[in-house]
């Protein structure tokens, strides 16, 4: 097993959820370090005051989050380093003219419980998540090993080479507010060329397996997630059920009607409400209920129909039960689009990488990523820019518990990115 | 104010939760044995193997208890007693030949945030709860305050009585099991006499204002809770959403449909679903939700027509959303009704209690509650009983967090017990 | 089987719709009339102002009802008589100073297709339905013709009795202001005594079996209908789908929310959606919706409660889904109560009557009858009534399409009303 | 106004549902026999074996065509030889060799009411429809007319022109069977160019205004149509409630669960609950519930899956209201795409259009039309074919009572198609 597999299944079995992910962060560090990279750490990274109240951690979760990542093996200096802030910045200036190329790797995990069972990969093997409700189900464990690799094979080549390449390993993907932290900070302020990539987006409405590459993608949503919370009024059910205001019920209503949201034609609307917490024993009416959802549109026109919708039917669930509502707004994240003239980048590369037997032009991120605000931050200064898509078989779905891949995919995705630096910062 | 009303703020500023009751049971055998009674506690007093598992405290939960009734006061001698168990007995034998009457006053409280604001009393006082997330809105420290009372005045007059007088402090009234507990401890199997007693009832449809009583209730409904858990499967709500299982969206359905059962003509039938708790983060399609829920009805007809049309739309909703779930049964508490034979007994007391200006011989419970598990024991033995309900303006519906109340109804409640047991033990 | 059964038959299998009774008042004044009754008719019944216009029906259906009634078998003479308009009343005036007593007997039929299958007796012996789609299922055949025995039978005691009786053959209860219509035309204004009767009625939570009879009732609820009509927008449902106003979805989240309206602890609370129609064809978004819909209630408190939800229900699922609706309101039939006194009355009647085995003096509507309008009016004016439940084993409950009895109720329902008449009106 | 303007007014005007066109096709008949053309009518045009009872007309709706038909203006000769079937073939056979090019218009209306309100163009110059509830909301009656310009212009340049050209005016697109009815009588059997064409489709997310075209289009969605009927019981609100299965309810929970369902990764899905009819009374629990249905697919995978979460639905919802459903199923319109060959062919026809000001290569159908299955045919042979838009400005969406639109588009349709032949047979 290579080193970076046996990276990735070190982060996979110390997951670490957004704006929390201090040992990850200190294991890359300590790592690049040792290869030779000066590393910025936390606040030099992000811009803490871009993280919105609703995601922040509490003094207490960062503190629990330091002790953690020792007890886990990292390194105390390079916990130390981190202030508190995940995020890890190197860069290979080649002290030669050239172009800055910097590449996206997120770091942060999910809020599952990853199951122990025989027969799964990551628990025979052990590296399953040790971390209670947290678990690697989107592949970042992947995306940062795929970074370490990159950084590593840099180090080797770097006399062929051109210009600064800037290696950004991002927290808070999944939650919010990871990519706009570090543009607030100026990190892609001078960068011409960008890259992020990930495993398990799909091509042609199947999903990428083993052995295949998409080139870019073109259809980021946008994405704006809400925690509503209703405010109704206790009561006992047979007692004074009329004195009640019902929120469970309210809730449930809401979240049935905004499932039924009707599609708009100009591109894709998507809804979900991923969480519901209500009331506060059987025998009583519910006196309050969380709804935790996001909405996505594939345009500015379907994400501003979506937020009418949403905001009405809130509005008038509320005057249904007679009962308030307030709203936590995490914000947006918006949508964006790769650029063809990178995506012929990757595609030139993707030819040298033998693994790739099939290789997709465009392929599909079915989704939002926070990539997005950073290939239009690029392309805003005259850039270009793509997210790649790295086939992979893959046991489950993204965003499911028991979601494992074919490793093999690391090393071709080094590879490739290697090439495509070859040719941007490559000194003929 | 008098030694009574302290009792109950006291049992206000620190309830406990069914089957955690470790604290009020210390401090109510301490005053007991104080005034000269033997003290029945814990495993002596409830049968331990009759607690279901799923409303049985852990051992931990059962340890903080401990610690915690030591720390806001109570003896801990008498906390060693309980090993761990709540509830006190404590029995007035006047060793001449005579009835046997029980009295049942349940302690515990329910799983609230007492609110603490100013202008409201039990903070003005300082008698608000200290124990997060419990309060006593339900009236039970009351009742218990009014058994000590009875204790107290039941010794003072013990000479001019005959036959047995047992005071049974019940833990876990709102959860379940507690009487029965009891009930297959053996402590009703002499009992000739029964009496219960609950503040907040109502009659000919309104609540019963301080300065009422009601002499006894016939429609006590039957009650079965349910913890229902959806099991579906998580996706991303974009990515590969049709390989979801909505477990949050079934939930929400299954409400719903629950809410809108019809009625039962043969007589009252009530449905809550009291708390929903679903799903993992707003960008995952939910793959868990657990329904807690109660039902209740007024015959065993309507219950079991309950029974069906519940299981009908769980199983109906599972298989729309193309998932599973599975049943936690707390148990039934049985309907049951007062005796016109102790109704009278207790109209002749409440006649010589000046504060009584209006008494009802009828009320309506507009619920359940399990002393009429007790109740029907005892009648099945030839018995007669009653549950009494004992007027006093409140703040707000019981089961309310802000529920508080007129406390002179405490004292009118002694009076009127002493006044019946002069009635049914007069050594004349 | 003797001549009033047939009457039932008859009216079974010509049933008439509510404001349409035609050919049934031309029969019934035709019978009265050959026993010697000089009868009222139409428009000197029914205060034809009093007529909702949500109710009143066109000019084509009453020329259509007209027609029908001659061909099927009216007099065409009686059928000139009505003008149009349902309602008879017969006076017997005994020309001797006594008290005057009012009888009801509802006329009109339900609006549902009675099913034509061997096995059911009124298909098998022929008194089935003639009328598509409607059906004598909640027994105004069975009452109809209890009053034309009740004027045959006084014609014979004629001589024996002091004081005037009124036989009012009432339409239009099943539908709106029936009742109103007669007693805004006075004929309640000079009314002493007052009686109607009902067949299929409960005691202590059971239907009333054949030989049983209650005295009267107490628990009429009040009843309003509304008409709902959403107004939203039509679109392709692929197309510009997002232009569409869902009327459809927007009533059907209506209909749950309104099923799930928490009871009220001063009385029973009912709802019910009976109907909607919504939308245009399968590929289109549905822009419109009518639901039609009743509440009742126990108490005017309650009532008030069920509006409030209601229109709190309306005015929210508007706002949610961002479209109108209008309101047809059908107005309110009142609760109201019978009279001890002259429950006492029918008790002693029932004892002479051999068919009545058990006798319950109080017993339940479950529901609502426009009788209690007229009871209100007589009792406003120091006069006393009741509303007798007569028992009959049943085929189905009312208001099922098949709901057929044991006529041997209507011979003990004629003479329980001859002896209560005897004693109110016996010139002794 | 040209005289194909003043058609489509007429056709407007005088609207007919899919099965019924008699009328409509009696006209066109007459007009193309005016112009040389023999024309094939009704079961010539149409396997009437292949039209299903769901969608059938009865004879006495066949009669009552005929007769308003006739009233309406159409000449009784060519009604007579409808045969009662609608449908025309023209097909100009130049007897020198070379393709066949089919073109197909379908000709009938949708079941809606179109307002008569002034300032509505159509109500103003009084080409509103006269016949109630229905509508040309479509464009069905531009594509009629356009099919008649087509048809005089080919034979002012039939001696140009090389191999056949089959004109195909086809009845009910909107409902079901009426293209698949032309292909089972063989009429695509020899076909090898194939031209449809529709107004208002969109183009890179946008409705096709005035002056713009689209070439062609390869996102058909599958269709499939459903009637489903939940069977419940009828019962009194109040009075046995409990013995009622409420069908409304059901088909209420069912409706918003069906728009709820997930979308699917690998294409488009569309469903609407289009029409919902339940009940009988106000005061009675619905005893039945008709919904219908329509969901599509972008491909065979997105359909399967559709059914599947369909089926699960409706089977757990009578699950959980205890009753039973039955399914009338319309059948399946396929998917399918437009050739890039014969887009080309459309392009460069659409460049000698002054009135193409803009002109798109692809654009988007954002729905079904069962076109779809005469294209497939015709590629299943070896031949080609395209679905054209046609742009035009609109007061409303497509399926919109008030769907009008900017007639010069049809002049341009026309030039259009002409250009395209004179390619395709150009005889030179």
């Amino acid at each position: 097993m290579n080193q970076f597999v046996k990276f990735r299944r070190e982060f996979h079995k110390f997951p670490e959820y957004g704006w929390r992910e201090i040992r990850t962060s200190a294991r890359i560090a300590e790592y690049l370090t040792s290869l030779g990279y000066d590393c910025l750490m936390g606040p030099d990274v992000v811009c803490t005051d871009s993280v919105q109240p609703a995601v922040r951690p509490s003094a207490q979760e960062v503190s629990e989050a330091r002790q953690r990542a020792v007890a886990q093996g990292a390194d105390p200096a390079f916990v130390e380093r981190t202030k508190g802030w995940p995020g890890v910045i190197a860069e290979l200036n080649t002290q030669k003219e050239g172009p800055i190329t910097a590449f996206r790797f997120d770091i942060d995990c999910l809020p599952y419980d990853e199951p122990k069972t025989a027969g799964y990969r990551p628990f025979d093997e052990d590296y399953v998540s040790c971390n209670e409700g947290l678990v690697h189900a989107c592949g970042h464990d992947v995306h940062t090993a795929v970074g370490m690799g990159i950084a590593a094979a840099l180090m080797e080549k770097k006399d062929a080479l051109r210009g600064r390449i800037r290696l950004i390993f991002q927290p808070a993907e999944e939650t919010f507010y990871g990519a706009q932290s570090v543009i607030d900070k100026g990190h892609l302020d001078d960068v011409e060329n960008f890259i992020a990539l990930h495993v398990a987006l799909s091509a042609e409405n199947k999903p990428l397996p083993s052995n295949t590459v998409c080139c870019g993608c073109k259809d980021f949503l946008s994405d704006r997630q809400l925690d509503i919370t209703f405010h109704g009024r206790a009561a006992h059910p047979c007692g004074a059920s009329q004195e009640g205001k019902n929120a469970l019920l309210a809730a449930c209503s809401a979240a049935l009607n905004l499932h039924s949201i009707a599609p708009h034609e100009e591109g894709m609307f998507r809804i979900n409400v991923g969480e519901l917490h209500a009331g506060v024993a059987a025998n009583t009416i519910a006196p309050n209920a969380l709804l935790r959802l996001e909405y996505r549109g594939e345009t500015p026109n379907v994400a501003a129909y979506g937020a009418k919708r949403v905001f009405d039917i809130l509005d008038g669930t509320a005057k249904a039960y007679d009962l308030t509502y307030t709203c936590l707004d995490y914000g947006d994240v918006p949508a964006g689009r790769s650029d063809d003239a990178m995506m012929e980048v990757i595609e030139r590369a993707a030819r040298k990488v033998p693994w790739f037997e099939k290789i997709y032009f465009e392929g599909n991120v079915g989704g939002t990523d926070d990539a997005a605000a950073m290939i239009t931050k690029v392309q805003q200064n005259g850039g270009i820019g793509t997210y790649i898509g790295i086939g992979t078989d893959t046991t489950q779905p993204v965003h499911n518990a028991e979601f494992d891949l074919d490793e093999d995919c690391i090393d071709a995705a080094i590879q490739l990115c290697i090439h495509a630096l070859e040719e941007l910062h490559g000194d003929n």
